[in-house]
């Protein structure tokens, strides 16, 4: 019985996956109508209630999370009852973005440059070394665009530090890049590792909206090389996605997810093994899956609203996943794979589905 | 809501293959630890129960089946009530082996030749007929070789009229063939077709063991032709295996089986759209997926047993498919599938895989 921290859509993806290795599943997840419900068993309540984590424990052979908020303190009870991967140490480091570019710069792993601000006295001065423009972030629980400042000017640097609340931040400076793409890398607990070809994604809104899987791209090697360095800094089991920009020549790293990703889910369809197997095979240290793409590939994120399912299976490359979710403005519903062996047929299909999408 | 007939190995992988959809399924079926049990809500009872039909019909939008041998009063009483498919007309003739065959008589599809079988009597003038050797079978509820019995010389008459239980029967003229070959159909409820390639299958004691995708076979089309026919007459809506004879250049049909089939699951691994989604697809009247496969595929039958998830996951081509139940000899436990691009690899693939289970 595997355990999952959160019951969302990465959870039930992780179960659909996990079934035909024999698994099956529970979740801890404090809300109604999570989207895993039919797939696992929920024990519902907070992630830090002492009471169900224990209770977790008892049911468990391991446990997992899907999303990077696991509190530290749940993190660390559950490692004294059960087995809990990715590591506590991946989870302190992804949780706070200082530790993270710290971490990225003790193992060379180029990086915008950034500095630790705690004031706005802090932010000025950082702003001589990060240059401009520049971002500021806070350092803990910001996601899809969420506790960020944009700084164009100096006037922006009050209104900035305002705007994040005062709280422990980063300032990072803007290097202007020509592409968005991640990494998703696996390590197993047996030390194996592996990595799906590189992904290009583009956001709208600071949401993820296309990714295409990149094959044979130029950045492939370095990009490993940089996942191969953080993997094994952090002693890392499961899947970790690893968010970059290319900038000319320069591959600088954003950020890393201790999670499956948005960004790998074109591997359901369109590598041999998806991510969600293999996280599941590397916590377990199980043989990792093979990551080759099997085609051209890629996926379109559904937000807020799902077009007709006729609609989307009749373009012939498009496989549909949908999360079961009650429709929110800007919630990511479902997804769109698209896979095919002809290119022109792939191109064809991805601008079909985008054009499906922005009616 | 999809309902399903039985809750055994197909409707986990229905299932499996439905949430994707956005589906959420329910099973009538009589038994305990069913292995759809932690993916479906199950409905537990007897099929000829009309409390528990009712019930059925009313949580959902849609009933299949998983199994051939669904009473035909269960399918009536539920097609008044809710959409079942495939249609009763495709129940009725798949579970009467004489009005199966007569039927592809009737559409100039080649079979053995064939002769009905009421008493000792009628069978030995029928040995005029079909020739020597040949195959007593019951008309209703014979599988895996079971309700048959092999008459090679005049002694096995009397024999095996008593084996099968003195019932209504056929008798089979036995055509020497060179290969058992099957073909995935499937066909929408708006009339659109689709068809696997030919898949190659080896028995072991009346037990499916191997199976093989056969791309651009010389038999395809034939095959096409055969189902075509079949799906029309039967107004048929779902998945549709046809069981098929090579001798020489002639193509006999043995028989259809109305449901997903252990012959097609080599598709979850090795086709664009696995059978079980495009059975789904087929009732919901959605667009069907494409059926091509997507390199050299196969799989092996776990009967009885499963080996190691290690020694399995480190062949680079296998994918595990468990059906999590209770060991028992002769009961099939789970399947792997291979795929793989690379045909030598893919070969010795399926060799390491043989292997394994033979140990």
């Amino acid at each position: 019985m595997i355990g999952i921290l959160g019951g969302g859509q990465l959870a039930r993806m992780l179960a659909l996956a996990g079934y035909p290795l024999g698994l099956n599943f529970v979740t801890l997840d404090p809300a109604d109508d999570i989207c895993s419900a039919s797939l696992a068993q929920q024990i519902k309540g907070n992630y830090n209630n002492t009471a169900l984590l224990t209770k977790l424990a008892e049911k468990v052979d391991i446990v997992t999370y899907e999303f990077e908020n696991v509190p530290a303190e749940a993190a660390a009870f559950l490692s004294d009852k059960t087995t809990i991967y990715p590591p506590k140490l991946a989870l302190a480091t992804a949780q706070d973005r200082l530790i993270e570019k710290t971490a990225f710069h003790d193992l060379d792993i180029d990086t915008a440059p950034f500095v630790e601000v705690n004031s706005l006295p802090d932010l000025k001065s950082a702003m001589d070394i990060v240059g401009w423009p520049a971002v500021l972030k806070t350092r803990r629980e910001g996601y899809d665009g969420k506790g960020q400042a944009v700084l164009r000017q100096p006037e922006d640097l009050a209104k900035g530090w305002t705007s994040i609340g005062e709280v422990p931040a980063i300032v990072e400076g803007f290097v202007p890049f020509d592409r968005e793409i991640s990494l998703i890398a696996v390590r197993s607990r047996t030390g194996e590792t592996a990595f799906y070809p590189l992904t290009e994604n583009k956001h709208h809104d600071g949401v993820l909206r296309v990714s295409r899987a990149r094959p044979n791209d130029a950045m492939q090697t370095l990009a490993e090389e940089y996942a191969t360095k953080l993997l094994n800094a952090l002693d890392y089991v499961g899947v970790l996605a690893l968010e970059l920009f290319q900038a000319g020549d320069r591959l600088l790293v954003n950020e890393f997810a201790p999670r499956v990703h948005n960004t790998g889910h074109w591997t359901q369809d369109g590598a041999v093994t998806c991510q969600f197997e293999n996280h599941l095979r590397a916590i377990l240290g199980l043989p990792l899956g093979a990551t080759d793409a099997i085609g051209h590939a890629g996926m379109v994120n559904l937000i807020g609203e799902i077009p007709s399912s006729t609609a989307v299976l009749k373009i012939s490359s498009a496989h549909l996943h949908i999360y079961d979710k009650a429709p929110r403005i800007g919630r990511k519903m479902g997804h769109i794979n698209l896979m095919n062996q002809d290119q022109a047929v792939f191109e064809a299909d991805l601008q079909t589905t985008l054009n499906l999408i922005s009616d």
